[in-house]
């Protein structure tokens, strides 16, 4: 694979910290960064580098800038809503992709995110993933809050694993809450922000001790470059509003972006927080 | 099994209409029902039949009633909610049954549900179903409503159905909503209402066009006589309301109780409600 430094990275910019992150890590490695920040997605912060703002459905224009700049690599960072109808403004090339970005609708997750994928690829880009360009934001293996789990939490980890890893083999659910055994609730479409909202009310007897986890695993076949778990503050502040005792990630492929301040948020709440090594048979 | 005209039917009643509608079943077919309503839960229409309120916690008043009044059999109907602790109003037998209650809750729902029939069964009583005592209050094989399911509608239950029997293996999911075979949703602690909510919210491009089922059906291993899959006039609307083309329910193995209200109100709102079979290779 080429190295980065001798290009420049597009970094396709959605919502949050992410890609600001991103671009910090890929300068400090030599990197030459340019953000295509998404309208009424990214935030402004990252006019800090070369970058040009797009609609969605700009892929004609998102072409020839990625051209212009000497970007033979991209990468896509930041989380996006589904845009309403209105706000997409198709250009000439956004027109002719329609029919097959609404095929791939018809799918799972994965089928949307790989046909994306496959989108830049068939125009001679090379798609690069976080874990790839800097490795340093993932989650790393271990214990990083002060707060230990304890043996029934290990218990919860344990079922959370073995129930995501058949959920994956079904497209379905990155993330599971087991408390005490009890499966509180399980991810699809509706994200994991929404799922630990939830879980704070079915808890069951002992609500003042803290109990049960977030489990958070890549799906066996997930598309890595684009759609990694991730995990910040705002799933470290939720989990402590549920009551739930910790969080636990696969470690290395997890994005924990703002780590520092995740870890202090941790400690402060007093939830564990923890990257686990996920062992997979059907891995090559 | 002993006929159950020859002896009462002590019907331990939470919410909503089913308990009622259980006992009007129970007598037409010459049974004797006598009503236990749990306080906080019951709705005051029970009091048409012979009756008594109880508290939570009450399990010592409950054992003795149900044996002056000759009921051999139980039958539990009508949802509960968790009760709060100082809602919970312990008798004698009641703090005995304490500790085995409060291991069950470390299980997932089936372990709850089979060690509440057992203690029932411990003391002598047959614990009785809907299924068997007031089999007119399943949902048919078929379609019940004027709407039918179109192609794709086929394709998300078929999808639907699947993902259920792998779900219902590991202990969670009774139910699901795909929309054009994604899953938008899978139901665990949180209860099939508060599902199809949240998957209204969650659907694709094409909101226009009603697309998306619900489907339930039974977890294998699933208690049959405490825990049925139940549907009503509220599932009905909450689907409509999510933008969804219809609800597929196991065929004999649902509660329908006010079955023509909730096929007026589909036809009304112009989604479909279909019993479905469901093939079970692990069974006996």
């Amino acid at each position: 694979m080429t190295p980065l430094a001798s290009t420049a990275l597009g970094i396709i910019a959605g919502g949050g910290r992410l890609p600001l992150l991103v671009a910090d890590a890929v300068r400090r490695s030599g990197g030459r960064p340019h953000i295509f920040a998404i309208s009424g997605e990214a935030d402004s912060a990252v006019e800090a580098y070369p970058h040009d703002w797009l609609s969605w459905g700009e892929f004609g224009r998102l072409f020839r800038i990625l051209r212009e700049k000497g970007c033979e690599d991209v990468l896509f960072a930041g989380r996006v809503s589904r845009p309403e109808m209105d706000k997409i403004k198709l250009d000439a090339v956004g027109m002719k992709l329609m029919p097959s970005l609404m095929r791939l609708t018809l799918g799972g997750d994965d089928d949307i995110l790989s046909g994306v994928v496959r989108i830049f690829e068939e125009r001679g880009f090379r798609v690069r993933g976080v874990a790839d360009v800097a490795p340093e934001l993932l989650a790393p293996e271990g214990r990083m809050s002060r707060r230990m789990p304890g043996r029934v939490d290990w218990q919860d980890i344990h079922r959370a694993v073995t129930i995501l890893k058949v959920l994956g083999r079904l497209d379905i659910g990155q993330a599971i809450v087991v408390d005490r055994e009890h499966v509180l609730g399980v991810e699809a479409a509706e994200g994991t922000d929404a799922l630990i909202e939830r879980c704070g009310g079915l808890r069951q007897w002992g609500r003042r001790k803290r109990t049960g986890v977030l489990v958070k695993i890549l799906k066996p076949g997930q598309e890595q470059r684009v759609d990694m778990p991730t995990i910040g503050p705002t799933t470290v502040r939720l989990a402590a509003e549920a009551g739930l005792a910790g969080i636990a990630v696969e470690a290395r492929r997890t994005i924990l972006a703002d780590r520092e301040e995740t870890v202090a948020l941790a400690d402060e709440l007093g939830v564990f927080l923890l990257g686990i090594a996920v062992s997979r048979d059907d891995e090559p």
